[in-house]
């Protein structure tokens, strides 16, 4: 049986790379990392009803664990290779693995990535993957990097997945006035989001420290203010948002949306402010636009501050395993 | 909270290697595979239930769930390197973690591998570990490379884990007749199975094709059968059986639990027999040993025959997840 799944999976990712010696199959897979190039690993495991709700669509599903694996290479600006993929499942479900792999295909090819290898289980639902991207030696973004002075900006728009969590509900969406095409936008983006691989490429050389938003911003740029030994002050109002959560709400739910919300899996970086026009520009061309939203400076941890550079309260500082 | 329980594992899972560039704490670990070499990569899933019994002792769990990765590598001739843990738990449980990371942490340290990434999530009990291992180009051994007339071999003994398995039950032990010294052993075998890196080292450029046995001798060598396009043939009287094995059983019921019993984490493999006395020499060096348990023969499937070469059937041809 377990062996027949993985036959499945494999069948729906196709895509075959010069670099892969050896695939599926074997005891392990055999893989070359070329020349002048570092390997930049990451695992990451969802679990039904902590990352994703109960009941999500398959293929979904399969998107998502991709897509947060995918978001961690980009923040270090490696380009995505190889993935293993270790899927626990309650019983062999031929529907939900098809709907699965083909959500995690539809990712995979259009990043050019491979599938070596994996392993079945019985038992609650979760998925974990593994995912190797290379990078050129000296190359790779740091949380470490970031300088007093440096800008601060981030990707995209924040706050999306968040609202599509909390508006999951659809009577709870009509009681809050949320329209349905504004639903309909955060809800995709909560489901299917976007790992900034190209943008994280665009940045090499450019950004001095990078993270991918995944519990929240002020929290994951808390890691970055951390290990770099700065403090990093964000202005709420240059927060962005995209049009649908702009007519979902507005204020302090926003905020909070956008600054703690988390599961957008965007890119926060800093970068010299001479970088600043070769960010928007560049970032704009690749589709996804980058906004500066704060700058680094002494001391520790974020501040998030409104326009008249007073602190602004957060009612949800970040979002935890386990709280 | 995951990054006080990932803090807990790194600080017991210490030791660093000039390969790793960037370990845990940013989006990606960053490591160097020399010239020269590919990069071997395989990940398994241990869940509470199937893979170990529920109220296993935790830091024999974190014993197994490295072991049984390395033991994947040992079959490519690889050399481990960095290993990466996902772990779901139930709760916040320090005291599993510690106990946890402390067997994880001892076998890690006996192949001077490097924890490099990890991921804490909450959710019944899972572990899922990739490993990394090193081989110089074109020399791992893979399952496909068996050839009519190959000598069959396999190191260590076999049967003892799955023994363990049967007599975890003291009563059913005692009334079975093994004596607590056999049960003691073939328990340990379970618990703390030794995967055979070195010997898969040594076998480098001699084993023409190489599995580890995890599903059970029968089971693992039908992989090697099927990709390599032929058939094998094991003598039953020929299986190693350890001490503790023939003091706890004889018989049919002995002959099932070395042949399709599972959890060895032996490498079973094939080579020309001219080898055969470099094979046993050398293996005996490193502590394992070998035993020649039959031939590649021309055809598909695995044969178990008795000392008059009849077949011998199993009760218990294998051992797969959601059967």
């Amino acid at each position: 049986m377990e062996f027949a799944l993985i036959e499945r999976i494999r069948d729906r990712c196709t895509g075959a790379r010069a670099d892969v010696v050896l695939g599926i199959g074997d005891d392990a897979a055999l893989l070359r990392v070329p020349a002048a190039h570092e390997l930049a690993v990451t695992t990451d495991t969802l679990v039904a009803g902590v990352h994703f709700p109960h009941g999500a669509d398959a293929a979904d599903i399969g998107w998502k664990a991709l897509a947060v694996n995918l978001s961690d290479l980009a923040a270090m600006g490696a380009m995505p290779a190889w993935v293993l993929l270790a899927l626990t499942l309650p019983q062999a479900d031929a529907a939900f693995v098809d709907g699965f792999a083909s959500g995690f295909a539809e990712l995979m090819q259009l990043h050019g990535v491979a599938l070596v290898g994996g392993d079945t289980t019985g038992g609650p639902l979760a998925i974990g993957v593994t995912a190797h991207g290379l990078v050129p030696t000296g190359c790779a973004l740091r949380r470490d990097g970031a300088q007093v002075g440096d800008a601060v900006f981030v990707t995209g728009t924040l706050g999306d997945a968040a609202a599509g969590l909390r508006w999951l509900d659809e009577a709870r969406a009509r009681r809050d006035g949320v329209d349905p095409s504004s639903r309909a936008a955060l809800l995709q983006r909560m489901r299917r989001p976007t790992p900034r691989v190209a943008a994280g490429i665009a940045l090499r050389g450019i950004a001095s420290a990078c993270i991918d938003v995944s519990d929240g911003l002020v929290a994951d740029l808390g890691h970055v203010a951390r290990r770099s030994a700065v403090g990093i002050r964000l202005h709420a109002a240059q927060l962005p948002a995209s049009p649908a959560l702009r007519a979902a709400c507005a204020g302090e739910l926003r905020i909070a949306l956008q600054a703690a919300g988390g599961d957008d899996y965007e890119l926060a970086f800093s970068a010299p402010p001479a970088h600043e026009d070769f960010i928007l520009r560049e970032l704009a061309a690749l589709g996804c636009g980058a906004t500066r939203i704060g700058s680094v400076v002494a001391g520790s941890g974020v501040q998030l501050v409104d326009a008249a550079d007073r602190p602004v309260a957060l009612a949800q500082p970040g979002w935890e395993h386990f709280a």
